[in-house]
């Protein structure tokens, strides 16, 4: 194990690292799609039965080490920019976590230059690390920009992360602002940089042993729904490479993360795109992408982590060598970076809780009031993207509430960035329409039958009050007030 | 006048240009910020007094040549992406134009791409033209990228601008997706290409002499709240560049276009921002911008279009040479290019209609029916930014109204890229709060004293229901329906 642990390195437990960390610390942590965040000094947090006030910023969703036990130990005071799991929910609901929900592209940024916390220190998983250097494990996420950002760092050394996962990461920086210079990057799947971080030596306070490993995705199997949206978005897609020289040679294609996404992806596989190379470009690498490498659908794929299934990580890890000629993990802010989105002309695929008849999203909060999970990188994709596709079912709660609804009670994507809304029913393209004719549509072709009679009586209130969105705010939100 | 049209060119009048026009014709125009927009083909157009239903796209705002004369002609049927004259936006409201409120940067590709329209003739007005080349008067805009995705040209060869005018372009072509590479452009104020648009001359059909001039734009003189806010502004600028790296060596800002920006730009000549460089990185040059670099305050300025008073226009013509060296006008998918603006860490500072209590943004339709212009590009700097503020009064309608309101009735920018909120009244910053905190100081701070008590009870009924964002959804819009 000495080629995991280079130099001589300041080894301590957990515990004595965890006493040492403030109170009130403003903590930030790697991780990005629950995989790749640190372990056992959150556990030794919570464990201390210290009074703690913490701030923690992860680069996206981690595992329960943070977003449970640590909240069920009173021990997060802030959190940024994105949870996923049922405690965390609840403490961000209930106000005991003052939570921010951020885009993630510019959270490096926004870390390094202490306009959203002054961070104290970055607590990092890595498979190796040496006196100025580490190598990260499963994601990249923020990581660069945490460890550049904070006064001080803490690795922990996971021993149960293969170290072929190094051969995944690409590390490029892009720099600080206004001397970022462009990216240097002018295919999806090139590499340009490094597989460690470098840092300043003096920063490395701990670095701590460890064997805990990842909780592993878990993805459903796909329901009829999945299977009615990912055929009509293989339509759609077929019928759009033919008709637009952006597709001439290849699609470059992101999908949002979970088990619709997975699913969409996975059908991409019967798709016939001619002659056309498929490119992945987006945040996560999901099983659905490793069936589509091993039937040679897929070109290469661009993310910052490996979100898989516990089967999904053994293929990976088994066959690191041959996967790693096509796969390319990279820091957040370069999987995301809205340069790059607007240069490969990307087509975006995400998913939502709503679309209102205008086009209006909401990602994240139900009735308006209460978080789910956060917006993530789905603005980073679909303000840059250059079609902008939004897949969901048309119905939720085994068909009881309608997707689509009069008015979204939170907007999280503009009716200015959608350009197609898909559900099993149909789709619909808004490209150039205006609201009324998009309202139409929605409800002729997306809607589920059950609620097209109530968005066209909706609609026709809204006309007889008129202007350009025709709204009926006196009952824009009946469907939600009645939940 | 021989060297504004060079060569053996099909110069036509305005009439017969017209009469050829098919009915129902996708006609992409130049013109940006109201000027730079071609004047005899609309107006013949419009007096031809044929059935026609055309199709018009615009780079930004153009004047009433094309949005009162050929509206007023019932011309147009569909419009693309802004207007801002009184019988476009009643046209727009009343159904009678079909109306997309469409982002700016990303408009030059999907014109070129055919994703909006197919575009039959481009109509661009020059002050001189050559067999396959010309060059455009006062605003780049999306000229180059219509040229290119029209199967057709006209231009409008107008001999009212300076020929000095073209001493400010710098006309780099971004190339389309997936091919686009890197813009080598490494400052803000730095130059990277030529005057003028190269053409396939198979496209010229008709050059059109004209002398008409634009319309000069009017701004009004500074009100008590311009300067209310302009004083706090300057505040939260001066203490932001102290603290931030980001703003080591100078500070980029782009300005909204208006009275408002105008006075905000002005006002920028009494801050003390140490040694830093002032550096405009926007899309339209404003009358205050001039009045920055005459008192040596502003490094160099960046924008697309001259959207100048009669006074100004005649003092930048005069002195073109001189401003030539600071300032450069570039294409919209420049000037607004998401690369570039995240690459400069430009400070985006726009105004809007209205705010509510936890960061969302209404731009562009009262109570949420209504259109007043469009999006433009603030959703290209808002969603792009370092640093993102929204300059507003707090009140409407003689202090009637509030501009802070419980929840907008429709959202065009959201919380999660909104970092700053200004009123006469002072500064909320959002960054790193959660939805109550923000709530809580957009009251204390920014909302106008005769609005607190209500907006404080709608917060309270919220924070009784619960959840992130504390809405309550029955009486979220009791102001707008009162109205």
């Amino acid at each position: 194990m000495t080629d995991r642990l280079v130099g001589d390195l300041p080894v301590r437990d957990a515990e004595s690292v965890a006493a040492d960390v403030p109170t009130d610390a403003d903590l930030v942590v790697s991780g990005f799609g629950s995989v790749g965040y640190p372990k056992a000094t959150p556990v030794a947090l919570a464990d201390s039965e210290r009074d703690l006030e913490l701030t923690v910023v992860s680069g996206g969703s981690v595992g329960a080490e943070i977003d449970v036990e640590l909240v069920e130990a009173n021990a997060i005071a802030r959190r940024f920019p994105y949870q996923a799991r049922p405690p965390a929910r609840e403490a961000v609901n209930d106000g005991s976590i003052e939570f921010h929900d951020r885009n993630i592209s510019t959270l490096g940024d926004e870390v390094e230059f202490g306009h959203l916390v002054d961070a104290d220190i970055a607590i990092v998983e890595a498979l190796a690390v040496g006196p100025d250097w580490l190598v990260p494990t499963s994601s990249i996420g923020q990581t660069p920009a945490f460890v550049a950002g904070a006064d001080e760092l803490v690795v922990e050394l996971n021993h149960s992360v293969p170290e072929s996962v190094r051969e995944f990461h690409d590390i490029y920086r892009v720099g600080l602002p206004p001397n970022r210079g462009p990216i240097p990057l002018t295919d999806p799947g090139d590499r340009i940089a490094d597989d460690h971080i470098t840092f300043d030596p003096e920063k490395l306070t701990a670095v701590i042993e460890t064997e805990r490993r990842d909780q592993p995705y878990e993805f459903r199997d796909p329901t009829p729904d999945d299977r009615g949206i990912a055929a009509n978005l293989v339509d759609f897609l077929e019928s759009e490479v033919e008709g637009s020289p952006l597709f001439e040679d290849s699609l470059r294609i992101q999908f949002g993360v979970g088990s619709l996404g997975n699913a969409l992806m996975g059908a991409l596989g019967d798709a016939d795109f001619g002659d056309r190379d498929l490119v992945y470009f987006g945040e996560v690498i999901q099983d659905g992408l490793l069936d589509l490498l091993d039937d040679g659908e897929l070109d290469s794929a661009s993310a910052t982590s490996l979100a898989l299934s516990r089967d999904g990580q053994d293929r990976l890890y088994e066959h690191a060598d041959r996967y790693a000629e096509d796969i390319v993990l990279r820091p957040a802010d370069v999987s995301n970076n809205p340069a790059l989105i607007d240069r490969f002309g990307v087509v975006a695929v995400n998913s939502a809780l709503e679309v209102d008849l205008f086009g209006h999203v909401n990602s994240t909060h139900v009735t308006g009031n209460y978080m789910m999970n956060g917006v993530g990188g789905s603005a980073d994709f679909n303000r840059n993207a250059a079609i902008v596709v939004l897949a969901l079912p048309s119905t939720a709660a085994s068909g009881d509430l309608s997707r689509v609804v009069p008015m979204v009670p939170h907007t999280d994507h503009t009716e200015h960035d959608i350009d197609i809304v898909i559900t099993e029913q149909g789709v619909t393209d808004l490209r150039g329409n205006s609201p009324r004719e998009t309202a139409e549509s929605l409800i002729e072709n997306c809607a589920h039958p059950d609620f097209r009679d109530g968005l066209r009586e909706y609609l026709d209130r809204g006309l007889d009050r008129g202007g350009h969105i025709p709204h009926h705010l006196e009952t824009a939100f009946d469907w939600h007030i009645d939940r």
